[in-house]
């Protein structure tokens, strides 16, 4: 058994036998990350997969539930990566998962030349000039504001990465979902499936996720949006049966 | 009492004393004409409204329950607005509201000039290209296919009759959200609020209601979306509670 320290916790991803060890001092997944590894189509027999800002890897370590392609996740920071790699080797994904360090704006050769059939990403949502939120660390900066990336740069390199045909999903803050369709489409990535999540029955939306084709036909679905709370403030049928009991 | 024909009905706009005499040969407003006119949302005690692809006026008579600004409806085809003056007539609305036969490729310079609070619009939702429906006649083609006016026009002269601040509220198929936005961005219309109308519970959106602001900040707010039918099929409580008891 992997050995975890006082600043650390094991979770684990409900529906699968996956256990994350994540600090939150340094970064936590939340419930984006699982609904957006969720929610992308991926090939089920083989093909390679590209997770961007991959954190403490969880949505690439998700992958491997669904799909047996090979997948590469990217993360900036060390401490985040040092966790991805840990993870992966308690849940023994060795063969099928690669963790790189590598600022997405510079990828190592050996990611730019490939062409990868699925880009997944969980990118910063908050835009650098925002003012950062109280006592925020440099690693939860990183990871929740565009300081290293801007949502600019995370759609350009997704269309760079993704093959012909290819998809490209993230989840977003959907506050800015005139800008993600805009660059989407501005990268000829064409937006063909959308989910809006909302907090609360009655509530504005607080998370999008979105999933592009490379060079796709127009024509968007909006799926049936997923609420988390009920009006009694517990969790819905619905999102239990994503999030939960799947 | 307004004397109607065989080929005609009255309909009664729920939570009002409105009623609207129109032909199903010629066009019928339907679901989506009523919420884009509970969705907007309107200066109460003045200004001015301008409705454009006002069919048989059912926007621009249902936001006078909503508001004492005066109301301009501008239709292109001369049997919808025959329709629209004979509603406003019945539901004796000649102070507040004006319907002009126009194309809103060529407004009268009297409409030109001026600048509007609001405009909303329920333009034509299919593509030109797009094969017709099948038996559709003239009046239905040119109200349903973008034959007279594409979504680069509406949108364009939304924007050019709008005053700096006002809103445009536009009610269209979900599937065209990523060129709606695109558009009405390239017109200098920041979309501000959307809400997503969903037929049943478990399926795809098929109307959504977007309201912008020329020249607004970035940001756009989505509204707790309506689910037409449950799953048993009856009328959901949210969508009784807007449409038919209000």
């Amino acid at each position: 058994m992997e050995k975890i320290t006082k600043d650390e916790r094991l979770d684990y991803i409900s529906g699968t036998d996956l256990k994350i060890i994540q600090s939150p001092s340094v970064f936590s997944f939340s419930i984006d990350a699982i609904l957006l590894g969720k929610f992308v189509r991926v090939p089920i027999q083989k093909g390679a997969i590209l997770d961007l800002c991959t954190g403490n890897g969880v949505i690439a370590l998700l992958l491997t539930t669904r799909t047996k392609a090979t997948i590469v996740g990217v993360e900036l920071q060390e401490r985040l990566i040092d966790y991805a790699l840990r993870n992966r080797q308690l849940n023994e994904r060795e063969e099928q998962v690669q963790f790189v360090q590598a600022d997405l704006n510079h990828l190592p050769a050996s990611i730019q030349k490939k062409k990868y059939d699925v880009v997944t990403c969980n990118p910063p949502y908050f835009e650098a000039g925002q003012a950062l939120e109280k006592n925020l660390n440099e690693h939860h900066a990183l990871a929740r504001h565009e300081i290293a990336c801007t949502l600019d740069d995370v759609i350009r390199v997704c269309s760079e990465q993704v093959k012909y045909k290819g998809k490209v999903a993230i989840v977003h803050r959907p506050e800015r979902l005139a800008d993600i369709l805009e660059k989407m489409r501005a990268y000829r990535l064409e937006p063909k499936r959308m989910q809006l999540i909302y907090p609360k029955e009655g509530k504005p939306a607080n998370m999008v996720l979105i999933e592009a084709i490379k060079e796709g036909q127009p024509g968007l679905e909006t799926l049936y949006p997923l609420t988390i709370l009920n009006q009694s403030g517990e969790y819905s049928d619905a999102f239990k049966e994503v999030y939960i009991e799947q």
